[in-house]
């Protein structure tokens, strides 16, 4: 990654970020750019948000009336180091050699430029940086500087500014909205070799304060809006010198004393030195790839960009219980840091398999706002039940084009789900007890409020939007009304699964939510008579009532730079048409994997030639379908532009942020697609396949306290650390510590 | 009309307002008012705007991103009087008598108040308003002071004002949103007698000028942004003194040089006298009356109202080509003075019948932004055609919630029909030529475009949204497919008219409009293809394709304070269940009057049961419908809610302005509704009604030059001047002077 055109250093802004799932990053440079060149600078805190009111020329009842969004905090990278008077940057001088990489075993990313001053000195520069997993609050910028024929002193000036520039692209809905201020600046200070900024959100009624301490001793001095640190350090030619900032992020969501905890924490990591926090994030990531990480033994390429996509899904979730994981994790401000259906039905799986502990607790922060949704719910005209907002930080509604928002009621869905296939993976019935019954049934009683039955007795799902945002506003949506269904039936077995561990408990959950029988009667009765859309002559699903009587899409007639459409077409006209962003009955069977394989296959190639892609969490679907349907060769095309997404900015917008579901899509690409890997009610189901341009694959899952590992080459071979049950292209099997088969 | 209190003070404002179609002042006291009275003061220009930017949160393609609004224009209301010191006004001294009327046959509205001020004198104030239809620029205020037992000196002080105060409540989508400063002055003057305001638009690039003179030489005195004009009377006891303000409007959209017309017209009025203008509006207004004056013989209640209704139809209707009809005519700023489907469906039907020349240049106005209709086509989606826009001024579409505004293409066919209709009933062949056909054409051609045929062969219509707002992007909405197999129709036969009549001109215009033959073979096939949704279980037509899957609306349980249903419940909510804002199967029914009475009949009862009339387009079709299906007392109810719907208040927004369309609306409801009235291929039809609360009424038609009236008592009565072919009961007269049969 050498380049230095704008574009390219956008993209690595984003690709080369550093987050530890608390506190992002973006890879802005130091000692900042020439100009002319655009840089979207951004660091930001997992959940930490300012409201903005929302405005509409037209506004109905129902409107949210404001949004939270992710706040663009304190800026804690500038570091400014004059060489004989030039000030080190890329744009002047001669830079000899230029080298940037992410460092996902080792858990930072480096930087190192081999660079000629103006006057001619020669040096090194090689900077490191660190979002500690370790240590939440604390990120490390780590510059080493060696001289190759340079003696004299180096004068570094470290900022931490409170103005954050950033440009927005005002036409794309999926850019982030941050141009407003959504802070004030309460104070700045400096003491024991530490300074700080203190600042108190706008609207929201929160603070931050960012604190930088250092291994060198520094004078301070501060700005109206910024403080310096400034040393001045010694070096010779053939030597190095050593320059590391602490840096330390407290929030008021987070913490108590958000003064007191950033200096004690950046006074702290200056004490214990960085080799601690590099050798403790090794230690953090050695057990996290222990689990997660995936071989491919014969494409490195193939195994780096995998990994790397779920290098960045650990760096991006919440590790409490204030937050989730937003679109864009916390690599750039696109779509304001909401959380979306993503989380659960894209991300969580990763967690569920490698890590329970991540995903128990990211299911929790569903519990943990769920009171908004029982606004959410009243606001829009439900007697009862909770209803999940579309996307939000702190839990209420922050949609506001309700046609690809609020409407897609499908994410009441997501969240039980993700919760029922935690369930039965992890068979964790404390989880269900604590949070995740409520959750499911609170969610569950929205179908009732929602549905109705036709003249023919069938229960039918109105008015609604599903994934594919590219029709909007139909009756029956296969995805939503096959996913309500699963809900309904799990929302009644659960219970009897808690009323089987412990009836008392389960009485008294019953009276704190006041289920009665005949409400869970309804819910099964309305499961069994759920309308699932089918065409008999084409063998598919409908993806909703209307969909097969809609016109075709001129897709002959439509240049390469009319995509994505819903830059370039009215929604309407969109909608009117057969055409798909992402197709969202297919999405349904690899979920489910509860329909005949030939109208599995039927589906696909029908939706397959009406579906754009237009979303990034579509072609990870495609490639999972593929794989199950056998077309392992289209499996793998759809698979390999999953991987590459963000690192060859297919969608031309990873500069706004990662694409944090469709990370979580190459996982699932890899392990619900080629290995076919399905959670049921009897326990794991696997169907591999395997890419002719692959000879081997493996994996490992935590399955209930077991690492198991799966290889698939020729066979499949399963390895566990004493017994399970495996059920393997649908015949069941008693694996003691091995088990070889063939592969279909 | 003597209630003081705040809020008859403010639908006073309304319904005593006057206006000419070109210019319009609401009726707010010219003295003021009192602290802590609010009070929304106007004066309006028809067609005249500003532009301002709408904000979308989540922007998509081909989201309008302005919109026009109507300017609230310099106030010159203004006039206060001093009595010995004390001014006059309502709510200090001692109002003895006030009365407030509106004059619908000389055309002024006179308030007169018998005062005692404070200091004990006592007078009698008349203020008499005009707004001249001889003059459109010109509005007179006529003021004359009785003394009964002051001797003394009266000092007036009489205002141009650049700021206007108003209110608007943020929450009702349907008041107007002129919060924002859309004027910024640029010059006062005064010379001979006269002072004016001339003001720029703030983005639009007009311009607006507003000059006083008066029956007195007076003293000019200018503010930073308000000129006042001074005189001193002296008054006997027992005599009257007479002060009148002419005040003249005038635009750059209309008038070359603003400020020369303005001054020119107010010192020509003046010299002409008041008592000249009453005369022409006199005259004028004779004319009008003539052809338009509806007669109840029992009831003159109700036809006051009845006339009061035609009288504003009259005064708000636009009366050059810049400017057509807003929704709230020039006695508000409800809706933003925006045109929409309204006033070709409701407005112009009354205008088609009485004064032709009117309709005629409404219907012009269409053609006058054609081609804004057929840019915003090509916005849509759309490779040719001309989509009319939901809500504009200048053409451009202003609506930026696009559910219950763009994706109602009926509006397309609204302004066919109007001109088909008004072509069938002139026989103005010149019309179609001019403009006519044109329009016409372009706006079929999107019928092709946005239509295509499902599996069974059968044309649809997706994704649109109907008259009723209650449900929204639909499939095969039946009014809009019915109205569009309509419109369909007479493009191609209208064109077959127009070739016969001259083929040479007709070829041109072909060229002009590159019309093939296989795209008038399309069309043709569309409409005879056209699905029309239909249930043979319930003898209905469906309201679209989905219509009877849907929830009932819980209406027993939904208290009164939560209508009208749209401020109280998300749009989603009322979209998925069957309830309607206005019935519009039955309006197409109305409209086209092409179904079996039987369809008509169980339509009508399905329908109205389910109907909340929360839009005040809907009683009059109500009562048209059961006029039709001979349920008379019905019919009758209906009819009484929409002549009485401003002047009592009915929907609790008068304040923002009348209802013009409901105006239209009670028109109708007598005219097609009790007399049958329809315009079809082989001219009129009757099929009269008569309730049983009157005896008789009368109303006149302008057939084709031809005065005709017709007499409704137990028989039906027709006078024409010469000849006329009428259709009565479906069966076929010919009218020599006249004809009387009974009543059926």
């Amino acid at each position: 990654m050498k380049k230095l055109d704008n574009y390219s250093l956008l993209n690595q802004e984003t690709l080369l970020s550093t987050s530890n799932g608390y506190v992002g990053m973006r890879a802005n440079f130091e000692e900042g750019y020439k100009n002319g060149y655009t840089s979207i600078t951004g660091t930001y805190i997992n959940g930490f948000y300012d409201t903005s009111e929302i405005y509409y020329d037209e506004i109905c009842y129902g409107f949210p009336r404001s949004a939270q969004k992710m706040v663009n905090v304190h800026n804690a990278q500038g570091i400014y180091i004059y060489i004989d008077g030039d000030i080190f940057n890329v744009f002047d001088g001669n830079v000899i050699e230029i080298n940037r990489e992410l460092d996902i075993k080792n858990g930072y990313a480096i930087r190192k430029i081999r660079w000629q001053s103006p006057k001619g000195h020669d040096l090194e520069f090689t900077f490191k940086r660190m979002a500690s997993f370790a240590k939440l609050e604390l990120l490390t910028i780590d510059v080493k500087i060696k001289s190759i024929n340079y003696t004299g002193d180096i004068q570094i000036i470290s900022k931490i500014d409170f103005t954050v520039d950033s440009f927005l692209n005002v036409d794309d809905p999926r850019a982030g909205n941050d141009s407003e201020a959504m802070l004030q600046l309460r104070s700045v200070k400096s003491r024991d070799n530490t300074h700080m900024l203190i600042s108190d959100t706008i609207n929201s009624n929160l603070c931050v304060a960012t604190c930088c301490s250092y291994n060198v001793p520094m004078d301070f001095k501060h700005g109206e809006t910024s403080t310096n640190a400034k040393c001045i350090l010694h070096i010779n030619a053939d030597e190095s010198v050593h320059f590391i900032k602490y840096i330390t992020y407290t929030d008021s969501i987070h913490h108590k004393n958000i003064e007191n905890t950033a200096i004690q924490i950046a006074k702290q990591s200056a004490l214990e030195g960085i080799n601690f926090y590099y050798d403790e994030q090794k230690k953090y990531l050695d057990k996290f790839w222990q689990y997660a990480y995936i071989e491919v033994n014969d494409d490195k390429n193939v195994e780096y960009a995998l990994n790397y996509n779920l290098y960045q899904l650990l760096s991006s979730a919440g590790k409490d219980k204030y937050s989730s994981i937003g679109a864009k994790g916390l690599s750039g401000g696109g779509y304001d840091g909401h959380y979306f259906w993503d989380t659960e039905i894209y991300m969580i799986p990763f967690f569920t398999l490698t890590m329970p502990e991540v995903a128990r607790n990211l299911l929790k922060f569903r519990y943990q706002v769920l009171n908004a949704a029982k606004d959410r719910s009243k606001e829009m005209g439900h007697k009862t039940g909770a209803k999940i907002p579309w996307r939000t930080i702190s839990g209420s509604e922050c949609s506001s084009y309700y046609a690809a928002g609020s409407a897609q009621y499908h994410i009441n869905a997501d969240i039980a789900y993700a919760i029922i296939q935690y369930y039965l993976f992890t068979k964790d019935i404390d989880m269900l007890k604590e949070f995740g019954y409520e959750v499911i049934y609170e969610t569950a009683r929205i179908w009732l409020e929602v549905g109705n039955y036709n003249l023919k007795g069938q229960y039918c799902i109105n008015t609604v939007t599903g994934p594919d945002e590219y029709t909007a506003i139909v009756n029956n949506n296969y995805y939503t009304n096959s996913l309500a269904k699963y809900h309904l039936e799990w929302a009644v077995k659960l219970g009897d699964v808690l009323k089987d561990d412990d009836r008392k408990a389960f009485n008294s959950l019953c009276q704190k939510l006041v289920i009665v029988k005949d409400e869970i009667n309804e819910m099964q009765k309305a499961a069994q008579n759920m309308l699932l859309p089918f065409d008999d002559k084409l063998n598919i699903h409908m993806q909703d009532d209307s969909f097969l009587n809609k016109k075709e899409w001129d897709f002959e007639n439509t240049p390469k730079d009319k995509y994505p459409l819903l830059l370039h077409y009215h929604p309407l006209h969109i909608y009117r048409h057969k055409v798909l962003k992402q197709a969202d009955t297919i999405l349904s069977y690899v979920l489910l994997d509860n329909v005949r394989e030939d109208v599995m296959k039927d589906s696909y190639y029908y939706y397959k030639q009406r579906t754009t892609h237009d979303s990034s969490l579509s072609p990870c679907v495609h490639s999972m379908m593929a794989s199950r349907i056998r077309s392992t060769h289209e499996a793998y095309d759809y698979f390999m532009s999953t991987i590459r997404l963000d690192l060859d900015d297919i969608n031309r917008n990873t500069k706004d942020g990662l694409h944090i579901a469709n990370a979580g899509g190459a996982y699932m690409a890899m392990v619900y697609g080629f290995a076919g890997l399905r959670i049921k009610e009897d326990g794991i189901y696997l169907r591999p396949v395997k890419p002719n341009e692959w000879n081997s694959y493996s994996f490992k899952i935590n399955y209930q306290g077991q690492l198991v590992k799966i290889t698939v080459d020729k066979a499949i071979t399963i390895h566990c650390e004493k017994q399970i049950e495996i059920t393997i292209y649908d015949k069941r099997y008693v694996v003691k510590k091995k088990l070889h088969i063939n592969l279909v």
